[in-house]
């Protein structure tokens, strides 16, 4: 039984055998290959594109789904988040998929709980699948990891992408930047001003702009933005010739990203989205030791 | 692939087709003939009996279903429906099932999704499944189509399958008529007092009372429809002999129709919903080429 | 075809039977052993954990299944209960599951509706598959019922769990008493104190305080009803060596019992949960004949 809770407990042969299974489920291998598995998704904060990636995976290795939605609930009225979660397994379920606010939530069940755990991110700390497909997507692109030059654009601060990514790529050889509004930058990492690194990077990462997050504190407006750190097509002319684009979506069409950029030959946006049914095939295949 | 989105531009011979596939399903062939394969049920407006109705047919075939409820969903926040599409054809799904109180939104979909996709009704259009069930119980009721007379009841000005179903039921050589409150009616369409109709018809279909939309300004009251509109066993026992009653459901019991005809020999209510099941598994079928 | 209505109008036979049946599935047998049927689980009120229960059971037997949530839904605008069954019921489905506020709603089905209806809680009257569950967890532990003495304590009053238990227990050969405060006490059960009754008693089983129902009418604080009436460790240590703690969760932490000994040796609280899951694999395939 293997839990995944945390990306940067895992090694680089851990991560890599991850990547290798996923590409061989890509590849049409393994289908069915958990058959007749209850798996229980169990989302205690919404995210719809994790959850149904999950379903798809589970439903592609034969799993049987079962999805549990807190805020739409009445079990979890005066229970605990302990005793929920102690409620599915004594169902008798094989696995569960958790996400929720809470950072680092799966510290109350290890130990307690006797079914692999798979974290479908916790608060602010980790989403170790998203880290992973954006690994896969890189990997297929380049066949490698070491030397890479990835600009990761937009607000680094409260995002849990930019940093669980850079923690696993830097280990894997690559070299990260951030870039994008002086007022979303992390002091820990490098900077690069966004022209600089359209033209020198193998890949540009957006973030959303998390205008709910932001309206009020935000000194520049949409059509700022664009025009200051979205990806026109005029800027992706000025990429490297094999330089990919990635954005782990939902995206603001016009404000990170140009319309037209979403769909050009050098995103990898949806290939993303693709990738990520396929890694979850994978962790869920090494939590059932398969 | 085969989409489905308009009845309107299937020849005879492809509404027989289906037709005919729905009655062999319904006799017991078929089942599991699509093992297998995902479908998503993507509802950006409610419809729980059409919802349910795809799903239990998808259930039926051996898919592996994917419901998407938008209303109840995060993943549409500041994300555009095209987007919402692709991301699901992003997971590796087979087919989509689509919903939506846009007219003809399947206009910003077909070239760019490659998967295909059922129409589950577009705002005020067309509502292909739900026309094709009516044929399936007209058919399998008097073996044909040519001369039945069928008189639509009700509030034909908003309803989505009156139009429908008399642009399809006139092509297959039926003659339609409407009747019901004069300021419900459309003057396209050839007017029959409801008396007469209950008389000469071959097929009275009521259409539902909608109070939600009309309590301000209709003229007349529940009590005072049901007096004068309302199929009552009395006037039952005036139509034809091998006349039958149909109704696309949710009906108001006493309104547009009497507590006891609901379930009397000449209703084919639940028919309806019954076939309903059996032309969703024939589309279904269809589109994978089956 | 078998329904399961009130557990009063079953003999011990047939109870015993559905008992043996669950421990049998409970053991591995009898998996998939409904494969391809379709169960309709139709919440009209919500309870969470009885229906995840139901669905997990539903999956083991290889069931397709198909959840309704009537709060969530447009399916009941304007359509009466009946009709929403009988909706299911045309879609050509081989069971339904129902939770309703209403009691005894199964009268208005029953004669009409011709596939098995299993009852998952009606109003204030019955929960068969709850009483079902708490005397497997009995039989499994002292292997009979005849003799066995069980205190219920808490709020008998307004307890489905309660009334349903008692009738069946004392049919079974159980002596059954009541216990804790005084203003939940009902006049046509023995009344034991507690302190007495966790010395003499071989099951303790507790409910839950329902602050959300008593709050304003309770002459106690949550703190004092712990003190007088929860289940301590101080108290467990006084039970009989072989005696059990039973709970129909979801369980208030340090309220009705402590936080240390709702996981302690002598608990059966997530044994009762497993079992759940078995005697509705039971009812079930009983329906089905099987």
């Amino acid at each position: 039984m293997k839990h995944l809770l945390q990306l940067s407990t895992l090694t680089k042969e851990e991560i890599m055998n991850i990547l290798q299974d996923a590409i061989r489920l890509e590849q049409g291998e393994g289908l069915d290959s958990a058959k007749g598995k209850i798996v229980a998704n169990l989302f205690f904060e919404p995210s719809t594109r994790t959850q149904y990636s999950f379903q798809v995976a589970e439903e592609k290795l034969g799993c049987k789904v079962i999805s549990f939605n807190a805020a739409a609930s009445s079990l979890q009225k005066g229970e605990s988040f302990y005793d929920t979660v102690k409620t599915f397994e004594s169902f008798g379920i094989d696995a569960v998929v958790i996400r929720s606010r809470q950072d680092e939530y799966y510290k109350d069940l290890v130990g307690k709980i006797q079914i692999p755990i798979l974290n479908a991110g916790d608060g602010v700390k980790d989403h170790p699948t998203q880290s992973l497909l954006d690994l896969m997507t890189i990997y297929q692109e380049f066949g490698k990891f070491e030397g890479l030059k990835i600009a990761i654009v937009g607000d680094i601060k409260y995002s849990r992408v930019a940093h669980t990514n850079i923690e696993v790529m830097e280990r894997l050889g690559m070299k990260c930047y951030i870039s994008g509004p002086e007022e979303y930058r992390d002091e820990q990492y490098e900077y690069v001003n966004f022209d600089q690194a359209i033209e020198e990077m193998d890949i540009i990462m957006l973030l959303r702009v998390q205008h709910e997050r932001h309206e009020q504190e935000m000194s520049i407006s949409k059509e700022e933005y664009h025009k200051l750190y979205g990806l026109t097509m005029e800027r992706v002319h000025r990429m490297k010739e094999h330089a990919i684009i990635m954005h782990p979506a939902p995206f603001n069409r016009n404000v990170e990203i140009a319309d037209d950029v979403v769909e050009c030959d050098k995103s990898r946006i949806f290939k993303q989205i693709h990738n990520g049914v396929y890694v979850r095939m994978a962790v869920i295949r090494r939590a059932f030791g398969g």
